[in-house]
């Protein structure tokens, strides 16, 4: 078992130590929940600042041209692009994950005339579940296949028009086989649809690699976009010319300044724009991801994997009474972790209290994020020693632990 | 007509006059485009400050609670609520006007079962018929009814779902009859869904006085909140236990971290909230919002009225050549106005490149727009000061003033 001394070894010799210095991190704060949201990168204030007193203050209506506000999603959407390996056109940052996939679901099911299910697991994080109801409530012939992971092979067949999975299971932090999977899907000619919100920036996707239809994602976790950051949309370039979204807004037509009646798609992935752009979210997004300038994808999922994997050993060791809530395999997890213990709630309270920031999943899961970007091996061994000495002296059990606050 | 020094006096005698010391204006610029972009409140920046160091920043995922982050698309709504005649519980401000228009238009169709009809005109805001002309092709079944203004009442049969008009025009500034027309929708059994992009903020909206279902708005014009702010959403209250949103995102759920699989709409306004709310959007737009503090909507629309009247009698005297695009009743108007003329564009370069910053709508309108909150009347003066002079230089016939550039 590594001691701290040899945690500190693994960061003096971390290629991305150096990345730690571009965030802005409180002090006596370890924290492990990047995956719900990412900490404030340095270069987001001097950005906002500029865009908001220069652009917006001073240059006023102008700035759509001068500042180029105009093309801030595709702008954006390129740099996530490279991120999880996609083309610069296919890519944009725009609303919301939830808007997203309710854009991308229906356009599949545009693309597939004639099928009428659509297939995802249980379990999913809610929102695409929930976007999926409200799919098929408002078009009535649509039939959800909800099955377990394991049942998903057999559950395409030739009815399907898509297969919607999270890349990355919110709570277990699961990978799915995007390759396999989407293979599979296209055997029965439905498309496979990819929310990458918990793999974007942490992993190293590789969406036109594993033939992916479409997909979405998230800018506030590992991208480090700020609180309810835009998300952003892909569609594969073979797909653009036919997909058509069903929310028509007028920065997704082809000449928007024209303000004609009728509406045209804006040429490839612009398409899936709607409404006017959120300029300041778009600009801290934008900063916040030159975070990842230079930084090899493989390179960050390979420290995410030995984070993960440092975390399991010492805490296993050390803390009794824990469950596993996640694989052991780090190929086979996303940059989370996940414990259990049935009194999860108030020892995640209890570690909070103590300057270690994870989160709470209903029932019994205490989940713990990885960002390679500013997240030490030290850290790791910290949490962990803190957490053990939680548990040596029962500290969660303290009343004040076992209020239920409004978000966990 | 009025000299430049009455206008001065009607300055130092306008109640309004101390809220433009509560902007960040650019010196040298009279701006008058107000409902496209809204100029920048001052307590933005520091607000903006607040939540990204120190919520964000510091406080990182616990500021979901401790700044309350949750509540922010309720509470920024209730402050709207106040200025366009609704209840607190009505509104929410979120997503963008396309989005939500997509939402409540969508909604309204299911509310009114069986009903197949929506009746709008043409020449509304661009994305209305868009997002309208989406919702068909996705449903199929839907009959867009685009009649001219005068035929709004005979198109109104028991056929017909819904009503959607934007309450103010916005090339034109036309003023809908908002009672009237809504009254007559109901006489047929239909809804009324009311864009108020060009009229919150500016004019004494009574949602609830006219008895309207359902609206929209803009974050980002007479509200100030910056360059794509988030838009609201008002569903009245005798409708909100029926109401079904297509777009069923996680912050739309009845218990949105109990992360259950299954859909179950929020009480009340909220069940119209889909994805994550946009934080840092929605606390500028919740401090621009404190410029309305204490006011009087009435006031605004006096004031309002006051300087569109003053723009036309002053431009239309001093300034041959151009006609009328607007109303000459500042009743039937907006907070805008409307001049033609067959060189409109050059002319508005003409005008932005000495300082007085309006807009041009194809194919030959120049748009003036009076926020009262900023705008004196001796801006208006002299204004319209400097439009003659480049009108009697012939100053706008320079090349330069004729290049198009993407935005204007």
């Amino acid at each position: 078992m590594l001691s701290r001394n040899d945690c500190l070894d693994l960061d003096a010799r971390d290629p991305l130590a150096g990345r730690r210095a571009l965030f802005d991190l409180p002090d006596g704060v370890i924290y492990l929940d990047g995956n719900s949201l990412g900490a404030l990168p340095r270069n987001v204030r001097p950005r906002l600042e500029a865009a908001v007193q220069g652009e917006w203050g001073r240059d006023l209506i102008k700035s759509w041209n001068t500042a180029d506000w105009i093309n801030l999603p595709a702008r954006v959407g390129a740099k996530i692009a490279s991120l999880v390996g996609a083309e610069p056109g296919e890519v944009i940052a725009a609303d919301s994950t939830s808007v997203n996939l309710f854009k991308l679901a229906a356009g599949a099911m545009k693309l597939r005339p004639g099928r009428k299910v659509i297939v995802t697991e249980p379990g999913n994080f809610p929102t695409d579940l929930y976007i999926l109801q409200g799919l098929r409530d408002l078009l009535g012939d649509v039939e959800l296949r909800v099955v377990e992971p394991g049942a998903l092979h057999a559950a395409l067949d030739d009815g399907v028009a898509l297969l919607l999975l999270t890349h990355v299971h919110y709570k277990t932090g699961a990978v799915h086989d995007m390759a396999a999977l989407t293979a599979r899907a296209h055997a029965v000619g439905a498309l496979a649809l990819w929310d990458l919100s918990h793999s974007a920036g942490a992993l190293a996707v590789d969406l036109n690699g594993c033939n992916a239809d479409l997909a979405v994602g998230c800018g506030y976790k590992y991208l480090n976009g700020g609180p309810g950051a835009p998300a952003f949309l892909f569609i594969a370039n073979r797909l653009q010319v036919d997909f058509q979204t069903p929310l028509t807004g007028w920065m997704g037509h082809a000449a928007p300044f024209a303000f004609s009646d009728d509406y045209r798609p804006a040429p490839g992935v612009l398409r899936g724009l709607c409404g006017t752009p959120s300029v300041l979210g778009l600009s801290a997004l934008e900063a916040a991801l030159e975070a990842f300038d230079g930084v090899d994808m493989a390179a960050i999922r390979a420290k995410s994997m030995r984070l993960g994997d440092l975390f399991l050993d010492l805490a296993l060791e050390r803390c009794e009474g824990f469950g596993l809530g996640c694989s052991r395999e780090a190929a086979s997890r996303g940059s989370q972790v996940a414990l259990t213990h049935e009194h999860g709630y108030p020892i995640m309270q209890a570690l909070i209290a103590r300057g270690v920031i994870g989160d709470f999943r209903a029932p019994d899961v205490l989940r713990f994020g990885f960002t390679p970007l500013y997240v030490r091996h030290v850290d790791v061994w910290d949490a962990v020693d803190i957490l053990s000495d939680i548990m040596a002296r029962g500290e969660w059990r303290q009343a004040r632990f076992h209020e239920v606050s409004a978000v966990t």
